[in-house]
């Protein structure tokens, strides 16, 4: 911090006026290869790094003053928000970035209430000696997961800590959604009888994190999903506006979602674990590693649980759309063993699924 | 992690069927002195933390499941937003806590548009080894703050990061406020000859931070100012309608905010330092640390700028409410030296006050 001191920069050396005309910035533009702790002091360089990469990014027609609240205008009186922080290792790996997987994780949280997603805000934790180059890559892929989503990133934050006190950058994305007046999408709707849909293949968001994180290599790459769902979740409820469960299945996987909504309603789930899409390179390296594909973490797919009657309807409607090609029916909701998980397995026997202790893939998302 | 393998814990040990009555649950409850990563995983150790430490802080009375979107009805269709991650060391200090701080900190940036609080999301970035008695301390400083301030925290997330990658906790809090159809406040709208009022004593927050953190004393300990200013904010909008900015100055204090409307409105502004109010004690302790109060942060104190006639009004209404008894008419904006902070010193020459590059003070919030 500099501040001038009486006479000021400018000021006459006599009289001690100040001169406007001759008055300079004693500052010159600043130019920093990497994240320093200024950055996130809420002074010229907070707003330098606004100015020339948060603002260009995100907002790039908007004109006038960068306030700390930003004022939305919504369609209805109805909204779900919801929040998530981002602190997945690496930053960047095959399919995305922290940025990207920000912006569609919240767009998905909101999406799975049925919620039309209308903005996000974008907090971000810098540690110091961030390189910018790698800020840039990863603001500008945040921005145009946000533009291909169809919402706007609205106001944002930006503090530093020291280097050693983070872990390059961490991203809290806060979703704000418009909910139809007649919608309840939830947990507590699954009954028995009901059928569980998944959209696709499973595990390769957690394989493609723990490939690039170990170093592994498989057969053939592995990318993760990484995608915004909410406009197949508009297909489905399109073709089924009865939806009662969507869920996305990230941390924890098909079985800790499947284990929530058996708890949250109270019923028992019934899959097959045959009928579970996992793609032969993600099965081939859950296998090397010890893992099973029902625990590991997703941030494209969904689960829905629709009325039996709806199934055959949701799941095409699923099929037709890109990001649901692979959709299928994996099992039903049964009033048997309520607030529990049970898979057949291929050799016709049932286990029981429980719900992870903790995550196999720490900071996955 | 644990999966049950055929046979399932609790399956027949003949047919492998599963007598759910004699199933248990394979896993004790936990109690953990500190924070493990499972605690981030989605899993059961989340779900524990979540049930027995934040449900029953941030909503005891709430019934149902928690799921990772919040549906809120609101009075309107015109709303603020602001996001904020709040890094401060020391995790607790006089005065506050980060997680009184960091609602406080989200419902002034609601408050300086005008807007009423109404819902708060919490974002947690949990360091492995935080002591669960202090996150549960930080956890129920920041439910009472919420509980004071009249707003509800709906949606929340936590993450866990390794031992070394954090600092204790950061806590992103996104501000949902419902916003009047007529109110514009904002920094664009002032324009010279308004008057520019500040709430009460400069510093505060700042030097409290500081002599914590270097284990400073001064002559009588000094405390955070740390408080939700919404209710001052609708005491002062009651008694002058047209308040034409409104602005709380943290980070960089009340010469960062300043010369950010300056620049905003294309104004100039001037003010006398010896009206600002500065206490004693601050005033000494910046005195030997080599500060200038003027750029310390606050947490509990506004800035308003308002039309000349409706001045004495405002500091009337300001000084009528406890969060304002010491409200004080520190200057004017001018149609002089555009984008410029100017300052009568007390010897009665004028300074520029720059804006800071930096913070003097890192991670004050």
């Amino acid at each position: 911090m500099s501040v001038a001191t009486t006479p000021a920069a400018g000021a006459h050396p006599e009289t001690g006026h100040i001169t406007m005309d001759t008055w300079v910035c004693p500052l010159p533009l600043r130019d920093y290869p990497a994240i320093v702790m200024g950055h996130g002091g809420g002074g010229q360089l907070s707003a330098e790094l606004v100015q020339h990469l948060f603002r260009p990014a995100f907002a790039p027609n908007a004109t006038g003053a960068l306030g700390d609240a930003a004022v939305l205008s919504l369609p209805g009186t109805r909204i779900a928000c919801t929040t998530d922080t981002f602190v997945v290792q690496p930053l960047e790996f095959p399919g995305g970035t922290i940025g990207s997987l920000a912006v569609h994780g919240t767009v998905n949280d909101l999406a799975m209430v049925g919620a039309r997603p209308i903005a996000i805000t974008a907090g971000f934790v810098l540690e110091e000696g961030l390189p910018m180059a790698q800020l840039a890559r990863i603001v500008g892929d945040m921005a145009r997961a946000a533009h291909d989503a169809g919402v706007r990133i609205v106001c944002g934050d930006t503090k530093v800590v020291e280097r050693g006190h983070g872990d390059g950058v961490y991203i809290n994305t806060t979703g704000i959604g418009a909910l139809a007046e007649n919608l309840h999408i939830g947990p507590e709707r699954a009954r028995p009888g009901d059928v569980v849909l998944l959209s696709g293949h499973i595990g390769d968001h957690g394989m493609a994190i723990m490939s690039r994180r170990e170093g592994l290599e498989f057969g053939s790459p592995i990318a993760s999903d990484s995608a915004a769902l909410h406009t197949l979740v508009a297909d489905l409820l399109a073709a089924v506006p009865d939806v009662h469960v969507l869920r996305d299945p990230t941390r924890g996987g098909v079985a800790a979602s499947l284990n929530e909504i058996a708890g949250d309603a109270g019923v028992g789930i019934a899959i097959d674990e045959q009928a579970v899409p996992v793609r032969a390179t993600v099965r081939a390296a859950c296998e090397v590693l010890g893992l099973d594909p029902l625990f590991v973490a997703n941030e494209g797919k969904l689960l829905a649980i629709v009325p039996p009657e709806c199934a055959e309807r949701a799941l095409e409607a699923m099929r037709a759309h890109a990001l649901g090609t692979q959709a299928a029916i994996i099992g039903h909701v049964v009033a048997d063993h309520p607030g529990m998980l049970v898979a057949r397995t291929g050799l016709g026997a049932r286990r029981v699924i429980t719900m992870p202790i903790g995550e196999q893939l720490p900071r996955i998302c």
